[in-house]
């Protein structure tokens, strides 16, 4: 593709020319070839630019580029959307594979593809250009927003609601049982049927081996925008407001309401009927254990301030200090 | 169904009538309607009751029904016994779907569905009412008692025994290789095979994405009763009593041994050839590194009784104190 | 197989006659039956040795066998080289099922077995002997080496590498999105393309239920020799060395290195850009922020040497001996 042509579908004008040359791929800026577009992130990563082999770089402002360039507020979100147009993802044609299972009364858009091997429960409602990948199992009752890609061997229990444009990766599960059990006096558990469901709401992206239990009788929710990695757990009846952020192996209990915009670090875990609100960030490995109603950093084992936390892990230093004070104050005092 | 009818079929009697009302499900109280049965767990949660549009509920005792009630000891328990009889599980018709593949030798008993494309394989005995659900596979010479889900796409190593009434949710893999290798002089790791396997007994449910692995030689074994959440991972060799419950996200190393009773907060992890005592309760995010033997709460990053990891997550507070402390000894001396 | 042939196979001569021995199969010391082998780790578990009845032994040097035995340095690794011989992995038969979807352009090795309703994608490249179990999808572009198995129900996602005699247990994914975003002015996250790859060295095991991204623009990558275990998390841009050792439930954020020989505990998380260094051992439930230089075991909530963590996990018994010198400091002085 023309840089030129990049340029004017992004809507940014080029600095240095080269509006003719023909762009091949995003590269990063070590493995770029003479037909890339590279980038860097921050005026840090600018000094690396000079032994690019790229053609064309987006840069961020104060630096001053050497060859046809994007000079941006943002550079890693304009090589964002450039790597977008330059390398759309590969998608499997429309149509049903005879290999795939489909119930009765479902209803699909157009455009829709159902790779090999799928099941597709009945009644479930499919949007337009809908992508369900091979051993993906999605159950009776379910709707499916547009565009929505359902990756391989993914499952999704009955009666959830995906919106548009989302991406569920391989081997997540969506709507299985909540963990739910009262205690009987004879010391077995007793299970409390889950009743209720996942809803996803639209532009949210699940990475791949996570699992979203359905709520006891009404709805788990993960707000628009929402992204989650790999290998994360939210229990029944969570709340995941919108443009939230949730890392690997992070863990929701049940009831848990995170506001919109809430980051979660990755290996982190909440406890039950935690609410997290707007502006908190919760670094990788904290715990959380109660209420956090202040925007901030919050780290460690039962979430503190992220100063208070330094300060806590530097307990041994202080005692060091505090051991010596007294050493000198005994001999004064002996003296 | 009528409320009468439950009432007899849990053998609970109805304090304030209604009898011949219409219980069309169960419902939480904000969102039940006019035709719907709703519960409060405790005294605390019977303030929101008034609101509820609920046309009967289920009250702890102490709290006086302002409609037709069961008032109980328990009312968790009983809203999950009235919630099983209102709305059971859809089970899919008994059969073996043309897509599935059965191994030579296979023995099925009554009622059992086979969903597609599952993979059953050679010798396995299948019980009464067994459900495996679509793209799930169960390995060479399985067994699997009465009245067991296996959910969509998980997957059942060679040889495993599963009891009567469990469940295993989506995307769980039970019997893959437990992690052992030895170290050779030169630096690699050579594999240990993994030549036992897992036996799990009566009335286990496992959430999705868990992983539990066989044993090296003899058996990984997981007790009747006992409930694990999602994202768990349970080590070869492991034995884990009856009515043990491990929440999501936490891990038992190898040949780790959870005494009957033992529940584990989510996210906690237990180091290898460890022993946990009936009466422990381990708080989420615990990491368990030496045997524990008296009943009790532990927390913290290496397992400490409650009341003295909340001690030491205060010492940042405590060094304040001794550091004016010893201000003030020092300007005494010095006066 | 006769002890005799047993002995010549690995090379090493017994102690203690017994050639002729009928070896039925390898056992723990408490389960073996009068025909099976079984070993003692090192001196301490040859104590429990006399009560055992197995027919032969594998014996750490220093102790005298009472029956027919090799007496080694490292009876495990022994032990493992002998339970590989007598009780080989069961392997499915070479064959394409006609239930697998093959895609265009494939080129298949020698022995090959594909198993029911598998996926192959377009071009790839599958070496001889290698063995993709029932329901296993292999997306476009991937090339596998030579006697690999892929297990039932993994995901490998397009474009994959994996080499010779790898092992990837069921329901993992391998190369699917790594979790990049950009933030816009507006709150919400722009996705960033991942256009780069996986690729898994030779002689690999990976357990159940783990994920691997793809990199963003280059390569993911796992060395050699090395082994992960079940549920584990490894983010975009890693780049894992040659015989390393990664536990359960641990996680590596993004664009993370570990050099030849890193071991990790379980449950252990490394945050994102972090270098480990060769001789660097992380035990289990430990959080790493920071680069790791110097050889040695680390642990703890913000990586600590070992030592360091235990003084600081011992804050608060310090602090009580510190509270106590005041109060007698303070008393000496009013004297």
């Amino acid at each position: 593709m023309r840089l030129g042509a990049i340029a004017e579908s992004i809507g940014i004008s080029l600095t240095g020319g080269g509006e003719g040359l023909d762009i091949q791929k995003p590269a990063s800026l070590g493995n770029a070839g003479p037909s890339d577009i590279s980038f860097a992130a921050n005026e840090a990563a600018a000094h690396s630019v000079q032994s690019s082999k790229a053609c064309a770089l987006v840069l961020p402002v104060g630096v001053v580029p050497d060859r046809p360039s994007f000079v941006v507020k943002n550079p890693a979100l304009v090589f964002a959307r450039i790597a977008a147009i330059l390398s759309p993802e590969p998608a499997p044609a429309p149509g049903i594979h005879p290999t795939a299972v489909v119930g009765e009364g479902v209803a699909f858009g157009v455009n829709v593809h159902v790779g090999a091997s799928v099941t597709v429960g009945a009644r479930c409602v499919i949007g337009d250009n809908v992508s369900i990948r091979d051993g993906a199992r999605v159950m009776e009752d379910c709707q499916i927003g547009a565009n929505t890609v359902i990756f391989e061997n993914v499952v999704v229990y009955r009666g959830t609601r995906i919106g548009e444009r989302c991406r569920i990766h391989a081997n997540t599960t969506i709507g299985s049982d909540g963990f739910g059990y009262v205690r009987d006096s004879d010391g077995t558990h007793v299970k409390i049927p889950q009743l209720g469901r996942v809803v996803i709401e639209d532009d949210v992206e699940i990475g791949a081996n996570t699992s979203i239990d359905r709520a006891t009788l009404d709805e788990t929710r993960i707000g628009s925008g929402t992204k989650i990695d790999n290998q994360v757990q939210i229990g029944h009846n969570c709340k995941v407001g919108k443009n939230v952020v949730i890392a690997g192996l992070s863990g929701l209990a049940g009831s848990v309401t995170l506001e919109d915009g809430v980051m979660i670090g990755g290996a982190a875990a909440v406890a039950d009927h935690v609410r997290i609100c707007s502006g908190a960030l919760i670094a990788g490995k904290t715990g959380v254990y109660s209420d956090i109603t202040e925007p901030g950093v919050y780290a460690g084992p039962m979430a503190m301030k992220n100063m208070e936390y330094k300060r806590f892990l530097l307990s041994g230093k202080r005692m060091d200090r505090l051991e010596k004070k007294i050493s000198e104050l005994k001999k004064e005092i002996e003296e």
